[in-house]
């Protein structure tokens, strides 16, 4: 096996497509999103990108397949700007790697014709989120405007740490190789798989390029994620019985 | 050195042999089957593989003569399916270094002519165990009939966090170069060396592959570790005295 | 990417100039004087250089605009000599990188005509500071004569662990190229961001090399961070309030 | 730089010497009987060993002068056998690193025409020492007669977990490159830098190749250590007061 190596599946005839990239991270979010397009829509496998920088490790699925870590890139026709979706279940296990395969995958998002890049991902605010505002930062000042008029806010110097790993590859690579590219950034508390995050993204996305998908799937996972918490908090208050009064104020 | 090397010791002439693989891993499962065979059946020494993604060691012998850090391959002929089995000291420290290994066992596996691999290993469950069930994953759905026909269990997206190391990569690199490969895993608690799981996984082995070897020296370490265990059990009753009883109802 | 790339923006036409190094370190004290320079005198960006070796990292600047993981070289123009100023955000994040990093920012000393190399840093001394000494290392013994003679210290083997990553390379590879190098380290607790020792060792440096830029900014952060200093002990009293009066005592 | 560049010094003209490597490892035994044989014996710098597998680090020495990480190699004439010892400050920092340098001290010994190997280091008993005895691993059995008649113990199997890093590496790479290589290790406690450990070394070395150097600086350095450990012992004892004549019976 080479250092990184691409699986073609089916040819794909995209319009203009924009690369969406949602891999594993922060509350999951990048990665909620990316899934879910992949099932709502009319969607493609046109890629498995294999690469020694992945774990060394397989998945098994239901039928005790197994199969070797790797990203997948799907086709997903719309009624707006087409997709070259990108996701999986890993990132890269070191730094040369990393920027290694996201030189990859932009490869790929030139091969499928795109020249406009979308990093989707979560970012941490330490709190419970009541209202889910949708953090960007882009490669060049130009694409700011037309994102800030679907509702991305852009703040001064934030994510304060920058953005690490795959979706900052992308923006910081992309933009050097010419791409217009942007990174989405749900809010999220950043303890929890958040499906409520990916939707807040997942509007913005929808916004921006023409097209929709119903929510149902995204809600119910958000509802499945809302009784994992309140288990939750039923476990730490039965441990602490006689605190458990103050514990309903607080959460 | 090369980054990885194989001295090749002896020429095996085999017909239509299975590669086994038993590197050290969870309750040493895998590690124990591989050496039992070796032992206990008709073997040869056909090659030792070297390479810098092994630790930077030496072992050293009854003699006090060293031998660098490797992993040998062995040829045993069987009054059923011919063995090709792979064992050693040492996994690679680095994620390159075992897609490289992997590849490398892979090669000599074409060699011998073995167009089937069998990962032996352990699967950690937490807990003492009564019955040794042996899980199996596979490269391809096909394969896994013939599994479950001599007692294997398939369980839906099991082991959760999917294989890793050599046994994963035989599996996910072995199934896209076009090997039937499986991974058979004794369960074990995951905290000491199971030579009963061993067992449980040499006993399919032999079901499948229509061979027998005497079990003695397995059952004889078996039993030396439920001497150690009891002596742990005993040594941990005699430093909390007072609670002894009680630990008996537990352990 | 290649490994190390080197991205020039201006052409600059310095005379004889020094090649000044200050990334992050202990203190931050290399930093803030190389940013000092870059600020308070008529600096020209002349460089900047990617890197696989640095974090897969962008960071983000106040209109929310993404620039990737690098360093930066500037020319300034001095009453006395020139110099060539290095800094960024980041060292490199593995031993081979800090070699060939090092290795490449020579290569762009010697294209800017510099054969001396001055490699800014802090030395921690796990005390608060009263006086704030510069510490020097050399690479030859015939440059510490004319530092000393501009206050800076030399003592046996001192520091006692000697001079780790980019600092410690520029003088360790340098001298092996025939630069003459050297490190003037200011000396530092080791706790904070420390503007007071910058200044020591930007007073040196312009002793050495006939410049004078303007104090003003580095003594406006050292009181800020006089003033975050108070804030912490401040919030440490009000944590142990009987304990208050000891504390100012201590403190 | 290239990944490892010998620098040579001075030629030697050696007539069949041994090849001693004396790294830092356990108690420092082997480094310390290299330093004690180039200080005490005709000794000739012959080349210095750079490597980005050493630390990115410089070491200062008395005049503040910087040398960059690096091992060196020593030629030494004796009225016995001729000796090109290998010393220096580092180990490599990684797995690839330790075999690509051990490689290449093979070579340098290849290049002085020594085909024996003697890897000086120490083993950890975990207990305070009486009687320093050294046991010895060897690339061949036919080596072992030669180093039992001067006192070498060898005992089955140990050091049970081999032999880690250089010394380990000489020996397995060594055999199998032909030299006659052997491991000597001075058992020491593993807490303390053991120059008693290292006479030991020393001794059986001198008896073995017929030469002989003064002890008295080894002696020296051994009584230093005593102090220390009195020392050390004196502050345990200051600390817990009540239990001061219970722990002389301990220590």
């Amino acid at each position: 096996m080479d250092e990184i190596e691409v699986e073609y599946c089916t040819e794909a005839d995209l319009d203009d497509p924009v690369f969406v990239e949602g891999l594993p991270g922060v509350g999951h979010v990048g990665k909620l999103v990316a899934e879910h397009l992949i099932e709502e829509a009319d969607s493609t496998r046109i890629a498995r990108v294999y690469s020694e920088h992945f774990p060394p490790q397989v998945g098994i699925d239901e039928d005790g397949v197994a199969s070797l870590a790797h990203a997948e890139i799907y086709a997903i026709e719309t009624e707006g700007r087409d997709l070259v979706v990108l996701t999986g279940d890993h990132q890269a296990g070191d730094s040369m790697g990393h920027y290694h395969l996201a030189a990859a995958f932009l490869d790929e998002a030139e091969r499928q014709g795109a020249d406009t890049v979308y990093a989707l991902g979560g970012v941490p605010t330490g709190e419970l989120i009541e209202e889910y505002s949708v953090l960007g930062a882009v490669s060049e000042e130009s694409i700011r405007e037309e994102l800030e008029a679907v509702g991305v806010e852009f703040r001064s110097e934030e994510p304060t740490g920058g953005i690490v790993g795959t979706s900052g590859l992308l923006l910081g690579l992309g933009g050097r190789r010419g791409f217009d590219a942007a990174c989405l950034m749900g809010e999220t508390s950043g303890y929890l798989v958040d499906p409520k995050s990916a939707r807040a993204v997942l509007e913005i996305l929808q916004d921006r390029l023409n097209f929709e998908v119903p929510f149902e799937a995204l809600d119910d996972r958000a509802e499945e994620m809302e009784e994992v918490i309140n288990r939750l908090q039923d476990m730490e208050e039965a441990q602490s019985p006689g605190s458990g009064e103050d514990l309903r104020y607080i959460g």
